[in-house]
């Protein structure tokens, strides 16, 4: 039997090279699947799970062993790492598909012409649209992206078979493959994930160090619970997505201001028309939204 | 057998009106409930259901008939109301006890001291923290207060034993009885839910009327699904809201609004301590309320 690719390297092994590496295996996309990290606890995890074959902390062994390079580390770490990764395979004989999961992609793009002073051919960046609250290799689920969206940012410069691997990949995950460009990709995922976030955040933190804070949280309720629930998230992965998607991410910033300041006025003005209809086209885009995800079968029953 | 109210009249008969009867017939707060609106089906409803005993579309009939007058109407709708029922209870020889279900209580109370000069004593001011996505008599739950809180705004001028009614009623139905002032509910209400409606609303807005808007909702997961859920709220009952309590709710809207601007900031300068900062102390606040939450019993599961 012959697999797409022989070895599959996931760099950095957590929940979502741990996912990963178990819906490929489960799916024969790859029957070998090795890990690199700078410490050794979560890779020996890997193993004991079975859900790698072996694992590495040397750089150049990886490489030199996989047909594709997953990345797997968080935002900022992800850059630093492919830095580090470019050069080494640019002098290597035998090349891999190289290919990442982060949050942002404008930043590993600008990384890599940094570095490569132009797109390497098989570097091709892919973001999946998919999560869990809990973290770590332990949390590994090969069905973490079923039904879920993986985005991937081709550009010029790539080389097709190597996008077309790394399509290959997702879609034998279950997850549903679509291409964006880079900008696009950053620009979406600003306005629908990185923008509620630093909402969620930015509300939490002004009400917990409000005079009243204590009354606030007593008599908090559900609606409060579910427009908060994201500011539960990692801070540390919030801020390195904050400061690698900088530029998107004020921009979304800023479109919502002027959005909020318009309500505003319209609640300084009692002016109920204004109010009326804002609140009326949120809801009908709200409503269409939940339909969607029902219709993808994510969570009807939560619309 | 006694009851503590002989009869209980329900103004606006839908979810919260027909639950709090529901509720008072079970925990044998009162044998008879009748009910007032400006229109028939939804009594009627009430009626078939077993809800209520009784209804009548005569303002004056139902003020005389009831020990309780209950405001189930929504928010502007309440305050119309308690400007109609003033002047007629003023002159009436049974005088009953007044209470609403109201989001806010700063615009009943300037309602009332118009209507009447100084807070009637038997009018207390109160507002039951729940809800449900559904609407209307048909939605009616018995259960709907259970480990929920209910805010009791009594004022200088109340008459005690009708507070006391007032408490005792909302204890029978299951639910925390706390006190609180007017402008106190009023700010609590504004920081913990009227504000994040808003929030809401203006971000799907925002979204929806942006030029990549389709692209957006095709991305969006679950956490975006959590952070609208409110914006899928009754725009009408919003509106009033906002306009009912529109000076609590500018100045919750502007605390935020310098909350946010200074995220901003860091986000501009690429400050990843402030961020951290922000976020770590944010992540703090929301999980120590999901634990206060799932303490109280409301949807551990549901963080």
């Amino acid at each position: 039997m012959s697999y797409p690719a022989r070895t599959v390297a996931i760099l950095g092994l957590g929940l979502i090279g741990g996912s990963l590496a178990c819906a490929l295996r489960r799916s024969g996309f790859s029957q070998r699947f090795i890990a690199y990290a700078h410490r050794e606890p979560s890779l020996r995890r890997g193993v004991e799970l079975g859900i790698i074959d072996d694992f590495t902390l040397d750089l150049d062994e990886v490489i030199a062993q996989a047909d594709i390079l997953v990345l797997c580390a968080p935002t900022l770490v992800a850059a630093d790492m492919l830095r580090e990764i470019l050069p080494k395979v640019a002098q290597a004989v035998h090349s891999p598909v190289i290919t990442d999961v982060a949050s942002v992609k404008g930043n590993l793009y600008a990384a890599a012409l940094e570095v490569s002073g132009s797109m390497p051919p098989k570097l091709v960046l892919a973001h999946p649209i998919a999560g869990s609250e809990r973290s770590g290799v332990d949390a590994a689920d090969a069905d973490l992206f079923v039904n879920h969206r993986v985005i991937v940012t081709p550009v010029e410069g790539n080389d097709e078979a190597a996008v077309e691997l790394v399509r290959a990949m997702w879609a034998s995950t279950g997850a549903e493959v679509v291409d964006m460009t880079v900008s696009g990709h950053d620009a979406v995922l600003a306005a629908t994930s990185h923008l509620p976030h630093v909402l969620a955040y930015a509300l939490v933190d002004s009400l917990a160090q409000s005079d009243s804070s204590e009354d606030i949280f007593r008599f908090a309720a559900g609606g409060f619970r579910d427009f908060t629930r994201i500011a539960s998230s990692d801070p540390v992965m919030w801020r390195d997505i904050a400061i690698a998607n900088k530029s998107a991410l004020l921009a979304s910033i800023d479109a919502f201001g002027a959005h909020l300041s318009g309500l505003r006025q319209a609640v300084e003005a009692q002016d109920g028309e204004r109010l009326l209809d804002t609140f009326s086209r949120a809801k009908q885009a709200r409503d269409a939204f939940a339909a969607l995800l029902a219709e993808r079968g994510q969570d009807p029953a939560q619309g």
